[in-house]
């Protein structure tokens, strides 16, 4: 499936790629990978997501240049869509993007839809930015430095720091590669994951002493308030990953952390190990995700909210 | 220097193994990685360390058999003393390994004291782990599943799941191997870091609950008391790593634990980033350590303890 985006690479000129929405590492650092690889050939290269980029991902070199709505007068020979499950996936400019004339699919979810003119869709690989890295190779362009801090960098947060299941040897033989490169890890990790916002620390303390153990210590949850991100400062997004911290627990199979949208409606996120698939869970309450990371909505007061949701897990923990 | 080390292997038949006290994963994992190994070629081996082995660590194949005192009726041809600085670093039988006839130091720290009568030191090495695996190609023993295992956890915990600065494109290198040879990454990391006593989580919220930034956002403290410790019935090792999360935050150049020994009597540790030298730090402490990571101990009440301790900190902050 590489030749054919090769053959597509080198027989364009004007190339759109475009990520998923609440875009993280993998989104961001495969795209910007492409386009830095493809202006380096000469190509007119336009990266879009529709959202903000993170915080920890703005030292990614090109990443200041990412668009966010599109101008409906480009006209684009083709479209690399990057990580994204389908092709809704993108967000409120589908409709420019779905009238493109080739849509290049490139995606490492287990899930995709297989939309697109050309698919390189493969769940074996570790992230996006890997199957970018085999499409550089074979074209072939050359893995500069900032090619290789922006792979790396998506290689790193999509396997969780090398801990996350999709760690493989083909991984850490391209971390190798980037290395080889120029890329400092700890500088990287720094970036990633040592420039927190006190906020999100204060927000965590608070967090955590809400944690309760149940189902003979199988099921761990935690709640973050709307009274504690007022309290610490912090964004709701700073909520995201602490519902690891209870999965962290010795014995626990399903982490929980109930979130308060507003009164009496939550978010509610979950983890879990290899066990238990909590996608399964998270389609009860109008969700969906991962087998062990999802997430759904809860209506009802917290005591409610915390019934329904414990009677769902408990039923999957027999 | 791996060739004398190979002769001594090849010529001798009784081995001592022996690792530094408070062992982590690289000291376990070197000593059973070699361990193993030599076994496999039917040499005679005990692997020693003074202090028990960390919960975390063991999973890992052999760790049930290392001796924690050395029967004095014992007799070795060679001693290995690995990833210690100085020979005292064994504990308290250090007479015992004293007296052996050879005694092989394979270390990676920089301050290496270049004991013993073979040294294979090299501090760009990410771990000792990555050492013995040069031994290992060097003799050449076939590195077994069980022997990876070993190895692969040395490299993951020394270097931070990849993310401390002595991560290298060997280390990486290395990893990848490792799991070609069938380690599962996740399942490592999820022994490591995954399996927490709920005292844990219960003692992090609570110190959380402490932190206090000064110095214009570079200074970053938290405090762990007895009466916490109590409360959530958590043991003082279970503080350790406590103090990377105020090292975590944005703009933090130093952050620090004060623990609560006994009346009036704190345990401080360090962190840094690259600007500061902490183990300085900790000298006026009697105390020491890396660079970026330290530890002493100050009398006085709390304030008393804080006052001294931020005083120092401030000098080298100018």
């Amino acid at each position: 499936m590489e030749a054919k985006i090769v053959e597509e690479i080198k027989r364009n000129k004007a190339f759109l790629i475009a990520s998923h929405i609440n875009p993280e590492g993998d989104a961001i650092g495969s795209a910007l990978a492409l386009a830095i690889s493809l202006k380096n050939i000469g190509k007119e290269v336009t990266v879009f997501n529709q959202d903000p980029i993170p915080r920890n991902l703005q030292f990614l070199p090109m990443s200041a240049e990412i668009i966010h709505e599109i101008d409906g007068s480009l006209s684009f020979d083709a479209a690399f869509v990057l990580d994204c499950g389908g092709l809704d996936r993108v967000g409120k400019e589908i409709e420019k993007i779905r009238k493109i004339r080739k849509i290049i699919n490139i995606d490492h979810h287990i899930t995709n839809s297989r939309f697109g003119d050309i698919r390189l869709v493969d769940s074996q690989s570790s992230s996006t930015a890997e199957l970018i890295y085999a499409v550089l190779k074979d074209i072939p362009i050359e893995v500069t430095y900032e090619i290789a801090l922006n792979i790396y960098t998506a290689i790193l947060t999509d396997t969780g720091a090398f801990c996350n299941p999709n760690t493989t040897e083909r991984a850490f033989h391209i971390a190798s590669e980037m290395v080889r490169i120029g890329v400092n890890p700890s500088n990287v990790a720094e970036k990633i994951y040592q420039e927190m916002p006190v906020s999100r620390l204060k927000l965590l303390g608070l967090v955590l002493n809400t944690l309760e153990i149940l189902g003979n210590g199988r099921i761990a949850s935690v709640v973050a308030t709307l009274s504690m991100l007022k309290k610490t400062g912090a964004t709701p997004e700073l909520t995201e990953d602490i519902v690891t911290y209870p999965r962290s627990i010795l014995g626990v199979k399903v982490a929980v952390l109930f979130r308060e949208v507003s009164k009496n409606y939550y978010k509610v996120s979950f983890r879990s190990n290899k066990d238990v698939d909590v996608a399964d869970i998270a389609r009860e309450f109008s969700g969906g995700g991962h087998p062990n990371a999802s997430g759904g909505n809860v209506g009802g007061s917290l005591l409610e909210v915390k019934g329904k949701v414990f009677e769902a897990i408990s039923r999957r923990l027999v």
